[in-house]
C-alpha cells in the first residue's frame, strides 16, 4: 500500500510535469484562454486516467516514456469534457474538484472555447505519440477519436440529459455509464498498452479490465453521490437525485448496487489473470480505486 | 469559367458523398445528436475548404482520393467552429446558410454536443489519411490539431469575443482575421499537397497562397457585411456593426477594404506563379471566391 501510494505520487508529478509542458503558458496570447485551460488542467485531479494509461503500457511490457504523449491526451479530453459537462446548458454545476467551475470563474464563452481547446491538444498530444509493429500512430489518434465521439462519449453525455425526469431501466443506465465513463477509462489503458505493442491477447484483457473498472468506479460514484457530503466530495452531492438522473441506487436500491460494485471490481481484476505479475500494479490501482469507502 | 462550375459542382458532390459515409446515420444511437450533426454538415455549405484541399492536392501533383480523408476533416472542423461561434454566450446568431442555427432548432446543449462531436470525427477522418514519404499521418494529424487549438482557430474567436466594443488597431484585427479565418484555409490547402507529398517548395507556395485567400476571403466578408441583405447573405447582415464588432470596413472604410482585398488576392495569386500550370485551377478558385460583388 506504501508502495502503491509512492507510485501513484510518482506518476501523477510525472503526468503534471508532461501537461506543463503540452500546454502552452499562461502568458501565451490569448492569456486568457490558456489561464482557462490551465485552471482546469492543473485544478488538482488524481491523474487516474493518465496513471492508468502509464500502468497499462508497464503491464504490456512496455516504457511509460512512449505512453506519455497519451496519457497527457486522455487527461486533456477528460478534463475537456468535465469542463462542458458542467456548463449552465448541461448539468449546470458550480463546482468540482473543490474549486468553482470554469464558466463560473470566467464565463460560458470562455469555457466552451477553453474545452473545445483542450479537445484539440489532445489530439495535438496523441499525434506526438509513436506508432508500433502491430498499431500505426493513426490508428491511436482513430481509438482516442471514436471513443471521444457521438458514438461514445458524446452519446453517454447526450443519453444522460434525455433521460433525466424519465425512468430508465438497467440496461438503460449501463448503455450511459459504458458510453460516459468506461469507454474513455477502456481507452486510456489501450493506448497505453498499444504504446507497448501488446499482444492482441494482452490488448483484449486490458480492454475488459478497463470497461469493467469503468462500470465499477461509475457505480461507486453514483453511491458516494447519495452517501457522501459535497465537502468530501469535491463536487456537489446529492446532484443527481436533484436532477432526476437514473443512478444505481434509484434503479437498484442502495445495497445490491454495492454488491454489483463489488461484482464489477472482481470482474476487472480477473481480467487481468492471464498477464501474472505484469498486471499486478493495475491490479493493486484497481483495488485501491474501488476500495472507496461505498 | 462554364468549366470551373462543372469542376466546383462535381467537387462539391464528391465531397458530400464522402461526408455521408463518414457521419452515423441519422437514425443511429442517440439518434438525436447525429440528426444534429447533419443537420448542420448538410445545411448546403459551398465546401469551399474541402475543395481547396482537393485542388491542392492536385496541383502538388497528388490525388484527390488521398486528400479525401483530409478535406472531409477541414469540413467537419470548421462546421464544428460555426456551430459554436453562433451559440448565444458567443455571438449569439439566429441563421446560418439560410437556416436557423442547431441551438435554436435543438438546444443549447445540443448545440454544444453536436460542435464537440464533429470536432472529433474531424480527427476520425484525419487518422485515415496515409502518410507520404515526407510528411507522416501524424504530421497531418498534428497540423490539424495545431490549427484547431488555442494558438489558432480558439485564439482568433477569443480575440475577437475580447475586441467587441473596443477599438482594435489594424494590426490587431488582422491577428484576428488570420487565427480565425485564413489559418484553416491555408491548413486546408496544406493538408492536401502534404497527401501528395508535395515538395518543400511546393507546401511553401501553396501556405501562401492559403493565407492570402484567407485574408483576401475576411475582408470580402467584412465588406459584404455592411453592404449586403441578410437575404443575400443567407445569414445575418450587419451583425458586425450591431455587436461593435471591429471589421476592415470600420477601421480602414470601405474603398481602403476594397483596395486591400485586391492586394491580398494578388498576392494569392502570385504565390502560386511557381507552380506554373499546375497552379491554375486553384488559381480559378481564387479569382471565383474573390470576385464575388463587394
Amino acid at each position: 500500500m506504501a508502495d502503491l501510494k509512492k507510485y501513484l505520487g510518482e506518476r501523477r508529478a510525472e503526468v503534471d510535469r508532461a501537461l506543463q509542458g503540452l500546454l502552452p503558458r499562461a502568458s501565451t496570447v490569448p492569456a486568457t484562454i490558456h489561464r482557462a485551460m490551465r485552471y482546469s488542467v492543473f485544478a488538482g485531479g488524481k491523474r487516474l486516467r493518465p496513471i492508468l494509461c502509464l500502468a497499462a503500457a508497464e503491464a504490456a511490457g512496455g516504457r511509460r516514456a512512449k505512453a506519455m504523449p497519451l496519457a497527457c491526451a486522455v487527461e486533456c479530453l477528460h478534463t475537456y469534457s468535465l469542463i462542458h459537462d458542467d456548463l449552465p446548458c448541461m448539468d449546470d454545476d458550480d463546482f468540482r474538484r473543490g474549486r468553482p467551475t470554469l464558466h463560473k470563474v470566467h464565463d460560458e464563452a470562455i469555457a466552451v472555447l477553453a474545452g473545445d481547446a483542450l479537445q484539440a491538444i489532445a489530439f495535438e498530444a496523441a499525434a506526438g505519440a509513436r506508432g508500433t509493429a502491430r498499431y500505426p500512430a493513426s490508428a491511436m489518434v482513430s481509438e482516442l477519436a471514436v471513443t471521444a465521439g457521438s458514438r461514445r462519449l458524446i452519446a453517454g453525455q447526450v443519453l444522460d440529459l434525455e433521460g433525466e425526469g424519465t425512468k430508465l431501466d438497467r440496461k438503460a443506465l449501463v448503455r450511459i455509464h459504458e458510453n460516459k465513463t468506461a469507454a474513455l477509462l477502456a481507452t486510456s489503458v489501450r493506448l497505453g498498452a498499444m504504446s507497448a505493442n501488446a499482444t492482441p491477447a494482452t490488448l483484449a484483457a486490458i480492454t475488459k479490465f478497463g470497461m469493467a473498472l469503468g462500470l465499477a468506479f461509475q457505480v461507486i460514484d453514483d453511491i458516494l453521490d447519495v452517501t457522501q457530503t459535497t465537502e468530501k466530495l469535491g463536487k456537489s452531492a446529492g446532484k443527481d437525485v436533484a436532477s432526476e438522473k437514473a443512478t444505481y441506487p434509484s434503479i437498484l436500491g442502495l445495497e445490491p448496487s454495492r454488491r454489483e460494485a463489488r461484482r464489477l471490481t472482481a470482474r476487472a481484476e480477473g481480467a487481468l489473470d492471464g498477464l501474472g505479475k505484469k498486471g499486478s500494479r493495475l491490479r493493486q490501482i484497481a483495488a485501491y480505486l474501488l476500495e472507496r469507502d461505498y
